[in-house]
C-alpha cells in the first residue's frame, strides 16, 4: 500500500513558520516557535544531542512524525540553510529529495541520510520519495514555497500543525499564496499540549 | 472584583476573521468560519430562531463567553455592518460601548441590549464598559481593528479564537499589525470541537 503525502511545521499563532532572513531562526523569538520540541527526549536522541529529555505524549507525537517518514522532500531554500546547520548525522536518516537548478551528485551524510538533487521539479521529487519511502508517508519537510506548491498542485494528503503561543508579526507565512478556492480541509485530531496544540488535517478537493 | 477584558473570534486556518468586504460575509466560503456556530442550541435561541439544536461541550463554550459579558465594546465598522443586519432584538442582550466619531444618543433595541457612542477613545470606552459590567467581564466584540488597537495597547487580558478547518487566502486578519516585539502569550486551554478547536490565551508583557 501506498503511503501518504504530508507536511508537519510548528506555526506561530499569527501564521509565521520561518523568519524573513535564516539568520534571524536562532533569535530569542523564533526559538519559541520551536519550544515544544526542544524538551523532549526523541530530539535529543534524533539530534545527538545525549540522553534524558522529557517523555509523554508530545514526545510520542514527536517520535510517531519521524517514525511514519520513509522519505522526505525539501525546497532548495531549506536545504540551503540546512546544508550549514545539521550535523554530520543529519538528523533525517532517510533519503531525502531536494527540488533544486542545482545538479549535484547524492550527498550522503552519517546515519542514512542521503540527499539527491532533483532538477526537473516538484511531482519528479515525489515520485522519487514514494518509491523510496515504500509503505512508509513522504513528508514535505519545508520550507514553506515548497510545501504550498504541493499544497496548491493537490499533491498533499494531510498536514500537522503544532501551533506554537508566540506571535511575530512579521516572517514567512505558511499558507500565503494558498488557493483557497480549491482546498477544503477536514479536522482530523486536536491534543493539547503543555506548549503547543497539535492539529492535523486531511485535504479534500473543493 | 473587576471582571476581565476579553475577545472571543473564530479565525481560519490562515488567520482570518473576516472577508475584505462586508457583503462577502454571507458567502459560502465564509459560513463556513462559522459553522461551528450555527447547529447550537444556543445560537438559536440568543438568536431568537426557536428552540432545537444542538447541545454539549461546543454549546456550553458558546453560552459561557455570552454569560461572562457584562458589557462589549465595538468599533465603527462591526457597529456599521451590524445595524443594517442584527434583529430588532439584538444579540448582545447587554450595553454596547462602540467607539465611533460620529455622536448620536444611545439606542435602545429589544431585550436589553443599548448601544452607547463614545466620541474620546479606546481608553474612555473600555473605563464605561467596565462600570457597566460590574464584576463581570468585558468583550471586545470586533472588528478586526478595534480588537487589534486594544491588544497592541495591552488592554486585553485574555481571549479565546475557535479555530476553523478552513482557508480563506484573503480578507481580515486578527493579528495584520500586531506589536510582536510587547505582548507574550501564554496557553490557558486547547479543546478539540466537531467543527472547530477551541483555544484560550492570556496575554502577558513581554
Amino acid at each position: 500500500m501506498a503511503g501518504k503525502v504530508f507536511f508537519s511545521v510548528s506555526m506561530s499563532l499569527d501564521g509565521f513558520i520561518a523568519p524573513e532572513s535564516a539568520e534571524e531562526l536562532m533569535g530569542k523569538q523564533w526559538m519559541e516557535l520551536q519550544q515544544w520540541v526542544f524538551p523532549l527526549r526523541f530530539f535529543r536522541e534524533n539530534g545527538g544531542l545525549g540522553q534524558g529529555g522529557e517523555e509523554g505524549h508530545e514526545n510520542d507525537i514527536a517520535r510517531a512524525t519521524f517514525e511514519r517518514t520513509g522519505a522526505s522532500v525539501m525546497g532548495k531554500r531549506m536545504f540551503d540553510a540546512g546544508e550549514k546547520a545539521w550535523p554530520e548525522d543529519a538528523p533525517f536518516h532517510t533519503p531525502v529529495f531536494v527540488v533544486t537548478h542545482e545538479r549535484r551528485e547524492p550527498w550522503k551524510r552519517l546515519g542514512g541520510t542521503t540527499f539527491h538533487f532533483i532538477n526537473d521539479g516538484i511531482e519528479t521529487a515525489l515520485e522519487q520519495a514514494r518509491a523510496a519511502a515504500g509503505d512508509r508517508d513522504v513528508r514535505i519537510a519545508g520550507g514553506g514555497t515548497a510545501i504550498l506548491e504541493y499544497l496548491n498542485a493537490g499533491l498533499i494528503d494531510e498536514f500537522s500543525i503544532a501551533l506554537s503561543p508566540v506571535l511575530f508579526g512579521t516572517g514567512i507565512r505558511l499558507f500565503e499564496g494558498i488557493d483557497a478556492s480549491r482546498i477544503a480541509l477536514e479536522q482530523i485530531n486536536a491534543e493539547p499540549g503543555k506548549r503547543a496544540t497539535h492539529l492535523t488535517y486531511a485535504v479534500r478537493a473543493r
